[in-house]
């Protein structure tokens, strides 16, 4: 585990779902928690996506919850037979599951004479585990150790992230800034490099783009320090000017 | 590696880009090549997000080709300072970074008098590399042992991909049939379960959906077989019936 004191939080992300393997749905998941996170100074260091398989579930979940500082989950914790996110967070600790009280009332209350014996499959979770609210259809996620298990349908994923938010060790929040011109990547490689040594800081990331038979190459600084990004954004624009190319400094961009 | 005659083939997928660990870009070449590889009946079973790093592209790429039976990337193989894909794929594989002769003519024939070293950068492959086709901006990908390496830009990675279709070795098409009603999870996933368990061959998903003050749930059918999943259909719909409720079968889902 890193040391709070000098390196920052880091956060891996599992999307746990055949329906993101098959192309049939695109997450929106990992952008929305890669920048909530930043917002709070927690680094998104990997994403994986897994199938409904409790040994790849397992596998990845442990591999990253040793490397970095939270692992999150989402998807498969619904009532039906693909489901089986629990069991799988549960066999992972080699702990059983349990029907947690606290989420049965819960279900009891949003449910009522409703509450299937599928529907009290959503009350299960690792022994040990702690309950992550969902104010929008009450079955809840849960956190066990630094591992974070989330609903997969993103309204629900959303409110359980805000509610785990106050647990998390953060650090200063994550800020970038970004600039464009109509400049070829292979036409700025090399000051732009020199510029990247000068602010190791700084991570310094190179997009080209095209649109209506322009091209042009977008460059994103993201760091933590806003004086230095506002040095590295007036580097970049120098270097654009010593080329006779005209900037455009980008707001809003992540 | 699986036996061809009975498994199917596998892949994963490595997309390699600190812009999509920020949540700036969200990432289409993931849904792509699922579509793509379903057609071709090869399984897409995983796909990691992991930053500009070697230490990290290479631990993704040798733990992915050693589970499945291709590994493609995409990202990184462009000419600034960022785009370190093939140094970390040399690496992987312990042979070094050499300029390809063949890479280096057609960006000669591309660039002209514009041929600058920082884009020569983009004729650098592993030892041993064979070249895959760039019919939009003529920059090469690569292929060494059972890893593709291609473009990030969408549009790009695409035209790569269908470069290297024909040397995959897939299976019969994977195809899928979707119904859908205003049923909720809990509702159905006692006899959705036993339909699950009928058909074993048959990948069984379920997926609520909220619309228009409505709720109900998609249910997915995937597999090799045209008459199987018909007949999983026909069950799916007679549940819905039993049920009392109205199902649409939806065409054109994945």
């Amino acid at each position: 585990m890193a040391d709070e004191e000098c390196a920052p939080s880091t956060a891996a992300l599992v999307l746990i779902g055949n329906e993101i393997l098959s192309g049939r749905t695109q997450d929106t998941n990992g952008p929305y928690l890669a920048q909530r996170l930043g917002a709070l100074g927690i680094l998104l260091r990997e994403i994986r996506v897994v199938p409904d398989v409790e040994s790849d579930i397992i596998a990845a979940v442990l591999a990253l919850r040793a490397r970095f500082t939270y692992v999150f989950t989402t998807g498969g914790i619904g009532p039906t037979h693909d489901d089986i996110t629990a069991a799988s967070i549960a066999a992972a600790f080699d702990v059983p599951v349990v029907r947690h009280p606290e989420a049965v009332r819960r279900l009891r209350a949003h449910y009522g004479e409703d509450l299937t014996e599928a529907r009290l499959k959503m009350a299960e979770v690792p022994e040990g585990a702690s309950l992550i609210d969902n104010p929008v259809s009450a079955a809840p996620g849960f956190r066990i150790a630094n591992v974070f298990v989330l609903a997969g349908v993103p309204k629900i994923m959303q409110a359980m992230v805000e509610s785990v938010a106050p647990d998390l060790t953060g650090g200063p929040p994550i800020l970038s800034r970004a600039v464009s011109a109509a400049a070829r990547e292979g036409e700025i490689a090399g000051p732009l490099a020199a510029i990247q040594t000068r602010w190791p800081a700084v991570d310094l990331g190179s997009y080209p783009w095209a649109q209506g038979g322009l091209v042009g190459t977008t460059l994103v600084a993201r760091g933590t320090d806003p004086a230095v990004l506002e040095a590295v954004l007036t580097d970049l624009c120098a270097m654009f000017d010593d080329l006779g190319l005209d900037a455009t400094i980008l707001d809003g961009v992540r």
